[in-house]
């Protein structure tokens, strides 16, 4: 089955210890979408200005993307600056330009408003209910967000948290919302808002889930070397939607693999910059590393 | 089989922010030998003051640890004092008394110079090292260190990590001995120090292993209330220990779980101020926490 993702697409300059790239294809649609491709047929929207660039439209052909969905409008691509320490862990916005994304409003074509799988990455909670409005009941429905909408759009979070399957936030983000700093009872008062499915990521500690059939410990794969970890959230929430759109049974039976796919994908997308790494990848790279992953956490 | 453990045993008053509780039974040693207690005869070394109270000599007893090596000398017993934040991840040390522990130097009984196992728990690297000097040659060493002595005795270190088995240490410990901020590079700095087996503590988000059989990334039991990480550390390394003394052929086929009961004994160790949870746990409480993180870890 096919999945509908709708979050940001746009151009991420970014600046590393070891090198700079300017106005890579970013987002995080951008990021889900090239995700979920390797597992079924992806369904984006978004919005672009005249700027962005052509070979980024093929890109995302390339990985056969419906981009039916996408708005192409007068202005500027959504453009984000930002700068990671040496750690990698800690990155620093040095610019962010709106421009086309100031006024964008989500609209689903006909042809997306049944998707059974829906998957509502990083962009504001008001948008993401706007996509839940238009459509019908999906099979599963998957929210991602980031501190920013804690910070200034609370009350619409909140309220998108109540309609959505899964909800997806980092650690940090997870215990600003709850106001608690222990990680089950942070899941637990999310659970209370709404969400069955409760997936708090880690970054290079993996993922942990809280659902119905009890926790998860997912692990994340050891990188040699973290050449850029922009979107790498988007791209484990991406690949965790498409996983599941591809299996048969219930989703509690086969979420614990799907993450686990996710933070292979996520552990590729930090290898490259932007997305030049995932664009790359071949779907038997991907299963090589789940069995490695399996090994891994055997005891 | 039986294990040898040497480190500080100790007074210890500790603070967190819901409780303050003066002159527990605290000390590496202590906290190592009540875990291994749990699998294996122990058989300690470690030196107390005039003012070390019985009752903790009766609580060592009572788990079976042998105290031929534990001296007895005029003075004060070592005593640590120390403060967690909230988030119980940080704490800051308010006050050390070193006591007895300042001229100490270990003897080891005839009768446990033969010692298969031998746990080198932290302590100054020279007192492990000599340890090692009076040993024949075991069948198993494991070290644990702490940042002080990457700090102020670094030489001796190195020295003593070229003579273990298996070395131990956290991760911000194992990014400031090998300047290397991946965990994999800095594995990689280590085993050529000498060790065949590299494990590094990551806290809440378990351990991780290097070793010549491949990575293994251990999981942390979640808790729901911790109330005191003092001694975490030293319970996972003295229960990896006492569970290896219990198993037969290689240690490389046994590690991995080892470390999962080391993990599950450390979750114990956080349950209770010092060490009043692991004196009261049981054997079969051990099990089932591990029966459970198989199961947290399945996919």
């Amino acid at each position: 089955m096919s999945v509908l993702i709708v979050g940001s697409t746009a151009l991420d300059s970014i600046k590393t210890p070891k090198a700079e790239n300017p106005k890579l294809l970013g987002g995080s649609a951008s990021h889900a979408a090239v995700a979920a491709s390797f597992f079924a047929p992806v369904k984006l929207v978004g919005v672009v200005g005249e700027d962005f660039p052509k070979p980024y439209i093929q890109l995302y052909r390339k990985h056969k993307i419906n981009l039916d969905g996408l708005q192409l409008k007068e202005g500027k691509t959504f453009h984000w600056s930002g700068e990671y320490e040496v750690n990698m862990d800690n990155r620093q916005t040095l610019l962010t330009e709106l421009g086309v994304f100031e006024t964008f409003t989500p609209h689903l074509p006909e042809s997306h408003k049944k998707s059974p799988f829906v998957l509502l990455a990083n962009i504001a909670p008001s948008l993401q209910a706007h996509v839940l409005d238009q459509m019908q009941r999906p099979k599963f429905i998957i929210a991602d967000t980031m501190d920013l909408w804690l910070n200034i759009a609370l009350k619409d979070l909140l309220a998108l948290i109540g309609r959505v399957d899964a909800f997806v936030l980092n650690e940090s983000e997870a215990h600003q919302l709850t106001e608690r700093s222990n990680i089950l009872h942070a899941a637990r008062e999310i659970h209370k808002l709404g969400p069955k499915y409760v997936i708090i990521k880690k970054g290079h500690n993996g993922a942990f889930l809280s659902s119905p059939r009890g926790l998860f410990v997912c692990p994340a794969y050891p990188l040699e070397d973290v050449v850029d970890p922009t979107g790498a959230g988007d791209a484990f929430v991406g690949a965790i939607m498409g996983y599941l759109a591809t299996r048969s049974g219930p989703i509690e039976k086969n979420l614990r693999r799907a993450m686990v796919y996710g933070s292979v994908v996520a552990s590729f997308c930090c290898e490259g910059f932007g997305l030049t790494r995932l664009t790359k990848l071949k779907r038997p790279e991907i299963d090589k590393r789940v069995a490695e992953l399996e090994k891994l956490v055997r005891f």
